[in-house]
């Protein structure tokens, strides 16, 4: 069933080799001062810092620029950005990186003509934003967010131990613009691909993992994840292969920028858990969802089962003849847990830096929600340990 | 892959039981005079009429009617609605009906302002629209062409017989805002619920028949066609099945609101032809496709082999040992023709009112083109002949 909803979604991507060529004519549509947010070193080691500041500059624009965001990006950058934009009179923020930057760049718009504490607002407490917000738009270099289509900003507070994430609403905070070009991404190392691919197919799983009805959205869910399994089989194997790398672009875009989320109820648990995770230690984000994700679905699937035997049906063709219910499910996840591992992703919390004493300090921390099943700390514990 | 394209589509989707409700905050967004398109009287039986103009009334407008817009919309009617556009100076046009109402009053937005002749124009020449258009938002009351979330305004003229498509950009002529309920298709007759299903159908299969590589889109819009056989299944036992009804209103905006075909070639020859059908018979749009479809299919398919056996397999499960990939094809095509048959729609040319002697005459008048194979006239008359 397709519950109620509202959608609409007005980015405008630009997508393919050539999508570069479309930033000046629109940043013809904005005035003269441009935030230019971005991340390390790395568009200035591969041109892209050069070409976007020489766009920026033939279009007549004053640049300030906002470098060095984490790939956790923080609250005090957050506030760095907002105080430039009021001190400029920004007229758009350009954000050049992956979607932390992107995500950054929407806390700054929210923040900068906030009256009050912007955390305190627009984080912890989820207030409709009513301030003016500046226009963001992106150039993509790293995939997986989809923070260039959507409204999300995921913000750490380090002062406080707190990533907390927040959805704009779409026609508020969704880029105007996003320029997606897949070959920016062969630069990209390994770890850092691999911890996209699997952001990109958690969100998919978080989307679908909802519901027991006979739903157009989930048909779809799964259409994206048999892509991006076989789109990062191909990567893997040659991460210059355009093929791959443009469906797995795409694949993170739709993935998230909505449209396949539309009457579900959703279980965005094994973010929760991650966010603070991230908090804790400096594990990239998907890696840290790879590793929670198949101890924290081992349980909660006895109380989705026939979505999660589906799943494993649809998605990892376990066709044996034979097995219970419960044993299709669970050799869905068994089949999950061989991707991970075919991607080349730790498999244990240890390995990410965690420590035994942080797991309790993690599960208390982490906001509790879920789908087929609301979590409690004791269980928010046992995931983690199982992954420990 | 995914080829370089660029996508907005700015359409708010207003969608359920409830969507009717958000009329007048989005009526407020517009001037006073308002231009309703709409068909026949069916909207006047089922209270929608009055529901909306309540609502018009209430907000302050004054309205300019426009009924008895035909299932295939003529130039006269899109004529004469930018007359009443031009001497009233409307601010939106509420498209009140299913695709052919929305159609038209694209049709109209983009005639009023028209220096010279629209027709030859927009539809014959297919320039680039220059001149003001007015915001076209609709209420949708049957499920099919998508026109509710895209830019295409197919028009007959019956003075030229010919029945051209024209697909305007999406940021320029989708609507500002479409409402959908689901509970609005239910008083559909079965004919016409049936002739819009396949309509979605063939949306899908046409957007899908072209490229040879591997492509997110086309999982997505297998993910479509495999939602829409399900639901089509329940809405034929049951037409007041909320479940069955709303995926098969979403599975049609999404079947061609265009996300779904991005960087695919596409092959709209089935369309083609059935616009030509249109133009010498009454046949509805639906139908005419459904009975060209698998003989078209079986023209082409040799030509787009591998992508043939993947539908195969995909959307109808062929999956008989010891098949060669010929029998595999040929086998998905006779489900598709068996999926129709369970549709109860005619197969034949001749039980919707052609004649052995208009099939030539449809046949030279169709527009040439295709995916895997380009068609000539001969070819194109093979097909019709086929399905006489």
């Amino acid at each position: 069933m397709i519950y109620d909803f509202t959608y609409c979604n007005p980015t405008r991507i630009h997508f393919g080799r050539k999508a570069m060529d479309k930033l000046p004519e629109e940043l013809a549509n904005y005035g003269k001062n441009i935030l230019l947010v971005y991340g390390k070193n790395s568009i200035k080691k591969n041109g892209i810092y050069d070409t976007v500041m020489r766009m920026l500059h033939e279009g007549g624009k004053n640049v300030v620029e906002l470098p060095g965001i984490n790939s956790n990006p923080r609250y005090t950058q957050v506030l760095e950005g907002a105080r430039l934009v009021r001190e400029n009179a920004v007229d758009l923020i350009l954000a050049v990186g992956g979607g932390s930057v992107v995500d950054c760049s929407k806390g700054i718009s929210a923040a900068a003509y906030c009256e009050g504490d912007p955390w305190q607002r627009y984080w912890v407490n989820q207030e409709p934003v009513t301030n003016k917000v500046v226009p963001v738009a992106s150039v993509l270099t790293m995939t997986g967010t989809a923070s260039e289509m959507n409204g999300g900003s995921v913000i750490t507070n380090e002062a406080e131990k707190l990533k907390l994430g927040r959805v704009f609403p779409l026609e508020l905070m969704s880029p105007k613009f996003s320029i997606l070009n897949p070959e920016f991404t062969y630069t990209v190392p390994k770890h850092q691909m691999v911890s996209g691919i699997f952001d990109i197919f958690s969100h998919l799983m978080e989307q679908y993992f909802s519901g027991d009805d006979d739903c157009t959205s989930d048909y779809l869910l799964e259409a994206v994840m048999l892509s991006l399994i076989n789109a990062s089989r191909k990567a893997l194997v040659n991460p210059q292969d355009y093929e791959a790398r443009s469906n797995i672009m795409w694949c993170a875009t739709m993935g998230l920028n909505k449209i396949l989320a539309l009457s579900k109820t959703q279980d965005w648990e094994v973010h929760m858990i991650e966010h603070q995770l991230g908090a804790y230690t400096d594990c990239p984000h998907g890696i840290g969802l790879a590793i929670i994700s198949p101890s924290y679905y081992r349980l909660i699937y006895k109380y989705g089962l026939p979505k999660f035997v589906r799943y494993a049906r649809n998605i990892w063709h376990v066709n044996k003849p034979g097995l219970s219910d419960e044993q299709i499910a669970l050799e869905g996840i068994n089949r999950l847990e061989a991707f991970i591992a075919e991607l080349g992703i730790p498999q244990t919390l240890r390995e990410v830096g965690a420590t035994e004493e942080m797991l309790p300090l993690i599960a208390e921390s982490t906001i509790k929600g879920g789908g087929y099943h609301v979590v409690n700390t004791d269980e928010v514990l046992q995931v983690l340990k199982n992954c420990f």
